[in-house]
């Protein structure tokens, strides 16, 4: 559907609740926190459903009112399938009514879909849709959406940044977006622990498929050994794309229930989120993520046995 | 000066040297070719002066003519003082003629300067100048000027970004400006010594003033262990900074000739330029360098004596 649908429908209801994807990046927080303030500039009701807020994201909760109410409208946010609500699936299975998306992928059954494929980022199609609507982008809503433009394309260095990209950069800047703080946030601070991480990974990176694939691996007990959290081991996933002649890089992250998060990064050559499919996930061709049972070697032996069909 | 009278200059004068920095960056190598571009397509002669061109940089050469001529008109891009022309130094010193650049402190003495602190990049006044002069502004002139645009800001991270800056850059884009290409190779890329170099690097880590500063350093010894040349010492000058609760990270280099060459690169709270300076260095207020004589406790000792006054 066009987006002066998707805007006519937003000011025709009210009372929403605004669904972000489970692990939570820039994108989807700052679109769920964007499309939320706007919601309530125009005098609706609606809260943002997140499964957790990591820290380095609090602010975005800036200007938001908490709101009391009866839920009627579901909207979700950069959510490719339902399987990504993480811990609210069960709850809001089958009850989306509005999806908004920029992934090329997207298996969310809703009877209103917008998605494009072409946006860098989900921020970017609120920035049109919001212009669309007369809203005002206020500093907060330029904040969410420089969060969700700048982190999903790694601050303009993924392939995905185009000209629109740069240019909606440009107008959130003169909006007051704080790309100073934002940035120094998202893309320039390490804590100590995480340097002490990254210097631990560097020992797990292994090569398969002739030096063409990465793959490093972050396991509970190294976790436990440095003392981190989820929120140090973002980012990771840039690192083994990183190397020279890569053109996957492949992150593996243990999860507290068992198992493996997996992150993908590739070159134009592979496609991240057809490798992924294979494993019941999804993303983008350059950017994408599933999840492997078993142990490390196991979990790693599952992955190394299918990329070579991608290579 | 203003624009119009460089573009003036530029016009009405032929056969040109165009000097660039040593130790050359992106912005200096990318104005460079571009001016040189810029200038062979008005029918000038023109080369650029480089004291070694990086082999990441060589992209920069694609369609710059090799002229042969008898050199009448030097000028300076990106480059604050003379001391900075390296092993050029001695020919080109009080020879000067147009000087082009973007430090607030700029110490080249030339009958025609036109220096905008303001500019986040050098190559950004060349693509206002080059607009002004009605230029064609080809795939390559916008490869050269988006390089020096994007490695100048960390690729849009760095406070100096404004929406000109990414208003530009967009332009740029839709210019030809290969940014898949040039964000791979400048930012996206590490060797598998690289990753060997930055694991050692973090045992070096060593914080003073209450750790808001902290110190890495690469020796001529860590170097032959791992058989690092200089291009895998770039972007080192990040580490540092990075780190949680760091408002000055400082990155030493020895020198093949004996002592240290040190970045530095601070928040808004330090100013980077005036603690170089104090070592005959300068540069921007966030992002400066200088020399260091001396055994590497011998120069750490140094900065770390001055430090204190700038924190």
């Amino acid at each position: 559907m066009s987006l002066e649908k998707v805007a006519d429908f937003l000011k025709q209801n009210d009372n929403y609740e605004i669904l972000t994807h489970a692990y939570p990046d820039g994108d989807t927080l700052g679109s769920g926190y964007a499309l939320c303030l706007a919601l309530q500039q125009l005098g609706k009701n609606a809260r943002v459903i997140t499964t957790n807020l990591p820290k380095d994201f609090e602010f975005l909760l800036n200007g938001v009112k908490q709101q009391s109410f009866d839920a009627r409208t579901v909207v979700s946010v950069d959510i490719a399938s339902e399987q990504l609500l993480g811990c609210n699936r069960e709850r809001y299975s089958g009850r989306i009514d509005l999806c908004v998306d920029h992934h090329a992928i997207n298996r969310i059954e809703a009877p209103l879909k917008h998605v494009e494929a072409d946006a860098a980022a989900n921020c970017e199609i609120l920035y049109r849709l919001f212009r669309l609507m007369n809203i005002d982008i206020t500093k907060q809503i330029a904040d969410c959406l420089y969060t969700g433009v700048s982190t999903d394309t790694g601050c303009f260095r993924y392939t995905n940044t185009t000209a629109d990209t740069l240019r909606i950069a440009a107008d959130l800047l003169e909006l007051g977006a704080d790309n100073v703080f934002i940035n120094k946030v998202m893309f320039e601070t390490k804590t100590k622990k995480k340097i002490a991480l990254e210097r631990e990974i560097y020992d797990t990176i292994e090569y398969c498929c002739a030096d063409r694939c990465a793959i490093i691996s972050v396991t509970r007990e190294m976790k436990n050994k440095l003392g981190v959290g989820d929120d140090e081991l973002e980012g990771l996933a840039s690192i083994p794309r990183q190397i020279e002649g890569v053109m996957v890089g492949i992150t593996m992250r243990e999860r507290d229930e068992g198992g493996f998060k997996v992150s993908v990064r590739s070159d134009s050559h592979v496609n991240a989120a057809e490798f992924c499919a294979r494993f019941g996930g999804g993303g983008h061709a350059a950017a994408a993520g599933c999840t492997v049972k078993g142990s490390l070697e196991e979990a790693k032996a599952r992955l190394i046995a299918e990329i070579g069909d991608f290579i």
